[in-house]
């Protein structure tokens, strides 16, 4: 049994304090959260833990530090905690991109500390204490990044730690990581965030009252549109080069459905289509979804 | 009370089946199936009514007559039932692109005839009459076609019939209607299916096995990329102006992204971001989504 010191508490850090104090499985718990705001709803939903004022007041107390805030605050709390650390912490961050947060973790970390990145698939579009839930990572996917230098057995412990979870391991390179979620993830995020806008143009030309007809596929669109923009513009950011190759191969695609589309072109849009529908038997049968209508909403 | 002829019992056919059968809307209820296999599955599900081996059978013993094929077989349905159908029947179909089934309804049907065009917002990505059910129509919005000479009394009696159903009446001009659609509805079919394609092909690529993290956001457009590929083929030809000019828009849109992400532009991406949030939030608000994170799936 460690102390844990969870950095960050929103919806991830929160559902990580819940699962930890409910499965038992830290002495004490720390949680250092920057948003005064946050920390009110803390307070209010009396979520355990002990609350911390500095990031660095924690450190030598704690085994196990769980960085769970966005990756623009990484540097200022690196430098924060570096003083205390020793070879022994067990350093994690849950961010969703990992080359450029290694990047950051690297040139300000200081020396002969392991630390190894973890990123659970666990978002939704909701953020904020309030919003957490012990069984959140329940059945989900944490990726766990690993190169030559990692420490096998902080990899082990944490490996563990996310088992006690909830998750199901998955171990690999952050490149390997950027690369693939550059296009389950992030861009499908942007593709969201792109259709809302446009539809929000369209409706602003046309004079149209638009949303009243959501229902017919916009809607599932609004969801990730509504993710919060200070996470996902430091994806969109962090894990750039990804993210433009996505927009390339996405666009190159889009154009050859326009041309389908003007040519009324029947063979090669049907085999599309037919195609597409395949991805969607295969996640049900991965157990990834919800096997019903519409996500069951209805 | 009337006699009611559904031809086509797919997904949206049969639901109506049901709820007329439910709702006793009907004295006889007569449905014409194409396909072999859909009619196996009525008889298997049992469902009520009378079955009929050709669409010009029940046209002159029914008073409502509701289309609910595929929009490619219009002409050959109106070219069917033509000769029997007098100014008394109330003719109403279910496409979802109006300006083209009324182009295909001018050019084909007798003189004289009434035909008050509808859209049911209600369809899934699951298709065919074991998919149908009594409820499916419940709070969702029903499109109704007006032009100068829509017959009045057949427009009203459509608007309560469709109240029947369970929908909210809306009445606008074909026009606006594809126009609507084409942005909240044909465009993120288009979408998503473009991203699943897109998935597709980097996974082929790379020779990564990219489904496992589909929940990350992916999964959600293989819900939509799922749906019936002549149907939307169907939609995406017949509204092909409206839809075209949607991806120009979506294309333009995307196209700023990707600078903004380029160039790291933080004020510009941010705005957008915060922006396209509003639209879940006024979506949550009229009701026309579930107000729970991940459409309560988890």
């Amino acid at each position: 049994m460690k102390n844990i010191f969870i950095i960050g508490c929103g919806m991830l850090g929160s559902s990580l304090l819940r699962r930890i104090y409910i499965k038992k499985l830290a002495k004490k718990i720390f949680i250092y959260e920057k948003s005064k705001k946050n920390i009110k709803k803390i307070r209010k939903l009396k979520l355990p833990g002990v609350i911390v004022e500095r990031p660095q007041e924690a450190v030598s107390q704690s085994e196990l530090i769980i960085i769970c805030a966005p990756m623009n605050e990484y540097k200022k709390i690196i430098l924060n905690i570096n003083k205390s650390l020793t070879s022994k912490h067990i350093i994690t961050d849950i961010g969703s991109s990992k080359l450029k947060s290694i990047e950051i973790i690297k040139k300000n970390l200081k020396k002969n500390i392991s630390w190894i990145p973890s990123h659970p698939i666990a978002g939704s579009e909701v953020s904020g204490p309030e919003n957490g839930k012990q069984s959140l990572f329940e059945n989900k996917w944490c990726v766990l990044i690993k190169n030559n230098r990692s420490n096998i057995k902080h990899l082990k412990f944490l490996s563990s730690f996310w088992r006690k979870m909830g998750s199901k391991i998955v171990i690999m390179s952050a490149e390997k990581h950027d690369k693939i979620f550059s296009i389950t993830s992030h861009l499908p995020h942007l593709i969201a965030y792109n259709l809302v806008k446009s539809a929000q143009d369209f409706e602003k030309k046309q004079k149209f009252n638009l949303l009243k007809y959501s229902a017919g596929g916009l809607r599932d669109f609004s969801r990730i549109a509504a993710s919060n923009e200070i996470m996902w513009r430091d994806i969109f950011f962090d894990n750039k080069s990804n993210v433009i190759k996505a927009i390339n191969l996405f666009t190159k695609n889009l154009n050859a459905f326009k041309n389908d589309i003007y040519s009324k072109n029947n063979k090669s849009i049907l085999k599309k289509l037919i195609q597409t529908k395949k991805v969607r038997s295969k996640i049900i049968k991965l157990k990834l979804d919800v096997n019903k209508p519409d996500f069951g909403r209805n």
